[in-house]
């Protein structure tokens, strides 16, 4: 079966003397196989060779992967005792698959994998080899497929946003801001893409204490007036992913506010004019910082400007202080330089922007001046 | 400070030598220090010694750790470049913390921990044991506090099927209709549940093709008259989790669909009626499969008769043929068995139970009968 990443990965395994691979990232099995499960208690597992790449997967899986996995075979393993003498476990198989290449070097996504498998796959005496940062590196450019997916997310979280922003008002809670939006993406997507799924994250933490904390569960807490509130989606259609975050006064702003707001709005502007195939991700973090300090806001800027989106919720290569890599046309990238101050709030744009020589293309869009974010 | 469960994992690193305690997963961080995050692409790592309890945290997770944690220590690790001389990487963090254990042996949940994290120990001399089932087994069996939480969440699960089976009806999709009772527990929880945070899962596969994956997001596929489907869903309240399911027929069933329903519906009130402390868990899969085989569906069934659940969508122990561990009191089990039928559909009801000497508590509860489930 022809699988152009699959064979990608390949070569990175002829170069590096590797004999076979162990994937079990459940976004590196999308990503390389088209397969994504909904829940992985049980364990699945890609394994690749130069002759075969198949999927290990528990019974009650193995006609969803015959269905949708590309790959030459389904390995199943079964909790059912009927099927029982097939394969119990997917140790069972693995160790079958693996035992072929005692002495040789196997590569594994080692960010991901767990120690039980590492040691499973030691035990027929191979040398493991961490293989994340070249699916990594595949992963950071996107093909005219994925670039094309990720441009109906954007659409679908657009809509997300503006819908929910409509309905920021004191009384409501975080949660049932949030749901507003994810109705109408449910509602949108139902009526537009035939046979899609969708996985939505969203947060809305508001209010002084909780829009200083970046990644929050949105809560009950019911919205205040003069609430700062960091409103944030990213939606996933079919697999692909798109980012929109947007900073939200209720009611009236103060001036220690607009100032801050001001800032991070100037901050994110500038990384977005800046990026472009060429230019460092250290530079675009150096853009946004640059501004936040020049604004007295260095110390409350704790975390990057951004992180390469897709599959993944987060992805490297990140827009980071310390990351000299060159970007390159295809990537795509969140901008999102943030300022959380104690006892004010926290302040966050993000958009989504995929790289391009002569232009990028920004996938995500809303207002971003602090007139149109007042509500 | 005093953190009841982390003692009891210390008592566990006496009796096995071990010197301290690196603990990956998301859950048992949860369970043990009552710290979640919304993502953990910077990684989080609980390490545990018989003096302190450290949580590693990314700057973004400091207030929120600092607030939230039942750890005596947090130890941030800093990506903007004012806070670089601190630290800049988890790693850096973690092996400051396992210097001092060198030669010693140290504890790790092995089921999940990463490859490169297991490595980054062994560099230190260390032997790793796998802490696993120690973290499971406490875990499993469930405190006065816990199964409060995890009846407030049946509550607001009740709610959310009840609500959706409404407009189960021909021409929605799969999402429209998951979306409706999203919407109520929503709203619910925000008029009954001050500052809660809530995670949902659902899905509804449809229709002869889909319904027999047990497993898969919904999609945009519109509903059609006769189908089977399986609505599930599963509300986390504050971090504890309750899971209700049901099948149903839209217009309309057939004489097979009605003989697969009343098998199914059958096995799954033996186990219902059957499950108890004092009993083994294959017991109860046995009970539930043995009239699955009856009526002529052993080879569909392939899946196990439940899971524990509490703060995980699926925890160990499993109710499965073999597993012979005995049931206890305050263990939280879903009852599940399934049949899928290649051409007919997929049908199964879930319900949560809580063990109890004297009689079991029920926490979810809709119409299990077929002529309450005709759409």
């Amino acid at each position: 079966m022809s699988n152009l990443r699959v064979n990608m990965l390949r070569e990175f395994m002829k170069e590096n003397n590797l004999q076979a691979a162990v994937v079990m990232s459940p976004d590196y099995q999308f990503y390389l196989t088209g397969f994504r499960a909904l829940i992985y208690s049980r364990p699945i597992i890609l394994f690749i060779t130069f002759e075969q790449c198949s999927l290990i997967v528990p019974g009650l899986e193995e006609v969803h992967a015959r269905e949708h996995a590309v790959v030459d075979r389904i390995l199943p393993y079964y909790e059912h005792p009927e099927k029982a003498n097939i394969a119990k476990t997917y140790l069972e198989v693995l160790e079958n698959e693996l035992k072929v290449q005692e002495g040789s070097a196997v590569g594994v996504d080692m960010n991901y994998t767990p120690g039980k498998i590492i040691n499973e796959i030691q035990s027929v005496k191979t040398t493991v080899i961490d293989l994340s940062v070249q699916i990594e590196k595949m992963r950071s450019i996107k093909d005219e497929k994925e670039i094309t997916a990720m441009i109906e997310a954007g659409k679908l979280v657009n809509l997300g946003v503006s819908e929910t922003l409509k309905h920021c008002k004191v009384g409501a809670t975080e949660l049932e801001i949030d749901a507003i939006g994810n109705q109408i993406i449910y509602q949108t997507a139902s009526e537009n893409y035939p046979n899609a799924t969708l996985d939505l994250l969203v947060m809305t933490p508001s209010g002084p204490e909780r829009s200083i904390l970046p990644h929050v569960y949105s809560n009950t807490r019911k919205i205040q007036h003069g609430d700062v509130i960091i409103h944030t989606r990213q939606v996933s259609l079919n697999g692909y992913r798109a980012e929109l975050e947007r900073t939200v006064i209720i009611g009236k702003s103060t001036k220690q506010q607009e100032h801050a707001f001001l800032a991070m709005q100037k901050a994110q502007q500038a990384a977005l004019d800046f990026i472009r195939p060429g230019v460092k991700a250290s530079e675009v973090d150096a853009v946004a910082r640059g501004i936040l300090r020049e604004e007295g806001y260095a110390e409350f800027a704790i975390h990057r400007t951004g992180h390469a989106i897709g599959v993944s919720l987060h992805e490297p290569p990140y827009l980071s202080y310390d990351n000299d890599l060159v970007l390159e046309e295809g990537m795509a990238y969140t901008i999102e330089p943030g300022i959380y101050i104690p006892g004010l709030g926290g302040f966050r744009h993000s958009d989504t922007v995929i790289l391009k020589e002569g232009g990028n293309l920004l996938i995500t869009d809303y207002p971003r001046d602090l007139k149109d974010l007042i509500f």
